[in-house]
């Protein structure tokens, strides 16, 4: 099969690997449906995070079910499927709490832009629709994999609720899935930072109240005008940098909450978060916990979340959908095989 | 009047003090029931904080209203009244949230050591019983100042709900309101770490259903072990310290959440943290949010916070109620003017 080798910063290529076998019994293949770049695939692809040899590189997919092992039970050959990017066993102790990111028998993997994949733990990892989805669904079930599920986490974290104010730092794929996560779960503002155009247009389908383009001080006076003066109930941080946790810091209210799904970089002023009672919450997102209501969200057209898939292209040009992600060029790039 | 004045570390004293006076329409003067010696005031006497000059101390107390500002409501002369130590306004837009403890127009009192005080902000600061209460019945009433707030908003902040499975970390009197809060929020495992037998009593007759004396990976170990190998939903950190973080990381399980109320010291593992998914929430208590109730709870003798006290003193003794808390002789000690 054919599928993408990050070489080294800037150097992704499509390649023939070797077709993915069943490991485990609990193992499932998927065969691609569509796959997309990641946030933090562009890590390594710009030098943050090491290269060290070769390797495939993916974890965002959804697709058709081509073979499972002996101990497979909720998914069947045949079925359309989605799954988080971090699988997750469904049995032990943690995902019985619904602490899925953490499973005692959790999983990474890799590779996933490619024509198959070979997803662990399959039957608490990935979701099978009814029937196979109208192909207009395609771009929404994949978010499922990863940003709208990251997204959710972060509203989720920081403890929207019905009638929540809220803010979102970041307007990537992640933060704009959160400002859509804020809508669904009930809160009457949810102000979108952020100052692209493109961005703000996709913010504001997805429901925001008010999308604000300052930053820093000016971002902060603005949140707060438009939150009796005390600003944001709920801090949704979808970056992960030092300044993206000091912005969150400077909207937040006293007595609010940060979400946070950015992985992070720098220190934390715990004193500031202690006297002002600010919470702070977040991490990897509990997929397998969401995917059902999520997905049961996207099959009924009530969300969208692919609508942060601004570029498609071959799996032939996955050099260019890293370029574009990597420049800007695109929000969020979705790869057919 | 009398009251205490902290002279320098060590030398706490009764002295005579001019009587309070209201400053402000919004005050009220509270002639002292009962009043006590807080953890934090030890600060001070131990030379941690400074005391530049000789200060009157104190934050805690119950008594009866003397004498009221111009626009006070909703408490009156004769009322027997008690109220938390971070007078709140009670109708600026953070109260309006339940943030009474950040309140815009917020003030902090010292010098409640003493046979009167002012209170600020009355009316959203004090709460009065529909009846002068019976005498055993103050200790309980006291604990409503500070402490028994305070470990209530250790379990709130920390998500403490029904079923949870909760340690308490910090066997003071508010940990062990801590311990009383989370029985009272419905916890159904309550682990006190604690390894003194009278303060492992008073855990216990707040409803603590496990104690466990060790400490460090030991106490962690022991923790896990009643907790289905994962850790405890829910870590109560009451005291403050870098170590007693580090214990509340190794106690709680990943998705889990730590309520802090220990002010806290040193620094904090954000990536830890965020790797494990576990939230952080915590300050100063929002008492006038909690007081309504947590006094009825006390008036109908659901609860009775005020074993914490196991040492009652005269104020003329205020040296000797320093040097037993100091010397841990006390959990805490009542000062009767």
């Amino acid at each position: 099969m054919y599928g993408a080798i990050i070489h080294a910063p800037g150097d992704v290529r499509r390649e023939e690997r070797p077709d993915p076998t069943l490991l485990e019994p609990t193992d499932a293949i998927v065969r691609t449906v569509a796959a997309c770049v990641c946030g933090s695939d562009l890590w390594r692809y710009r030098g943050i995070a090491d290269v060290p040899e070769p390797t495939p590189i993916g974890h965002e997919i959804c697709g058709v079910v081509t073979a499972i092992g002996a101990d497979v039970r909720t998914v069947a050959v045949g079925d359309f499927v989605v799954g988080g990017f971090n699988p997750s066993d469904g049995t032990c102790a943690l995902c019985a709490k619904g602490a899925t990111a953490n499973c005692l028998h959790g999983a990474r993997y890799d590779g996933a832009q490619a024509e198959q994949v070979r997803i662990p733990h399959a039957d608490g990892t990935l979701v099978a629709t009814p029937s196979m989805p109208e192909d207009d669904l395609v771009p929404s079930l994949l978010a499922l994999s990863d940003v709208m599920c990251t997204g959710w986490h972060a509203a989720v974290s920081a403890g929207v609720t019905e009638g929540s104010t809220v803010a979102v730092v970041g307007d990537g794929a992640v933060g704009l899935c959160a400002v859509l996560a804020a809508v669904q779960l009930g809160a009457s503002t949810v102000i979108a930072m952020s100052r692209h155009a493109p961005r703000q247009e996709v913010a504001r389908r997805f429901g925001a109240t008010h999308v604000i383009a300052e930053r820093g001080e000016d971002g902060a006076a603005a949140v707060k005008e438009l939150t009796d003066g005390i600003g944001a109930d709920c801090v949704l941080e979808c970056v992960g940098t030092e300044d993206a946790r000091h912005q969150a810091l400077a909207v937040v209210r006293d007595g609010g909450a940060i979400g946070l799904v950015g992985v992070p970089h720098g220190d934390l002023p715990v004193n500031e978060l202690f006297w002002r009672n600010v919470g702070l919450r977040g991490g990897p997102a509990n997929c397998a916990a969401y995917l059902p209501e999520l997905l049961e969200k996207v099959l009924t057209r009530e969300i969208e979340p692919g609508l942060v898939f601004d570029l498609e292209l071959p799996l032939a040009e996955i050099g260019e959908a890293y370029a574009a992600m990597d420049e800007r060029r695109a929000i969020k790039v979705l790869v057919r095989p």
